[in-house]
């Protein structure tokens, strides 16, 4: 992993956590994000180049809701960038890590994510991503 | 804050850690250190200038082995560095955050440091560090 892209935070109230988080981190978010196969509404902060995204659930059987019910609000994920997530999801799988995406989905912020498992990376949710380049070519 | 220092994740044994992270992030961890006053053992990795500090609890009274035995290994802290501990401690405490420690005691990798209890930030425990100029100064 070459870089930590973002780390998420589950919150209950999206709008509540960006006024909380702004006055901990001393400036705003910079961008809103709904993620409908996700079922999250996230928020972005850019810190010194890392960004902290905070994830709302949108639905019940969201992801974030089944987090926030089992362990409260709070850290979440780590997600680290990766030049091609394909080839890192076959590579870790091979290191014994458990990918529970075999094939990459479109995640926040223009991304292909897969995400390890948490038992088999240290009890920490790991999130791969790389830029979806494609979505920003003209003509595909 | 102006730059993310490091994230602490929580590990029962760092050894078999190091070796679990040296794997998933793909590179070694850079040192090793004690940390008496809290209780702890840390390692340290470097992701694209961000650290990843791993942190084994050394006796039963310490945080990191309260917070394994009611929540888990994982995920544990953000650090955000900051210019002036002291002053920042006054001002986050001004805007209604809570301070664990009025005043900053000695961290890991030569910092002063402070925590902000998480009920008040989001859930998320949040340590403010600087670094500790004084120690390398001759004659301090």
């Amino acid at each position: 992993m070459e870089k930590l892209e973002h780390i998420g935070i589950a919150v209950k109230n999206l709008d509540k956590a960006n006024a909380l988080f702004a006055k901990l981190l001393g400036k705003p978010h910079y961008k809103v994000e709904e993620v409908p196969g996700e079922g999250v509404r996230t928020s972005f902060f850019d810190i010194g180049g890392v960004k902290i995204e905070l994830l709302e659930a949108t639905r019940a059987d969201s992801p974030i809701a089944t987090f926030i019910e089992k362990r409260g609000e709070g850290l979440h994920h780590l997600a680290f960038e990766v030049t091609d997530v394909h080839e890192k999801i076959v590579h870790l799988s091979d290191q014994g890590f458990h990918p529970l995406n075999t094939k990459p989905k479109e995640g926040a912020d223009n991304k292909l994510i897969a995400f390890l498992h948490p038992k088999t990376s240290g009890s920490v949710l790991v999130e791969l991503c790389q830029d979806n380049v494609k979505s920003n070519r003209v003509g595909d």
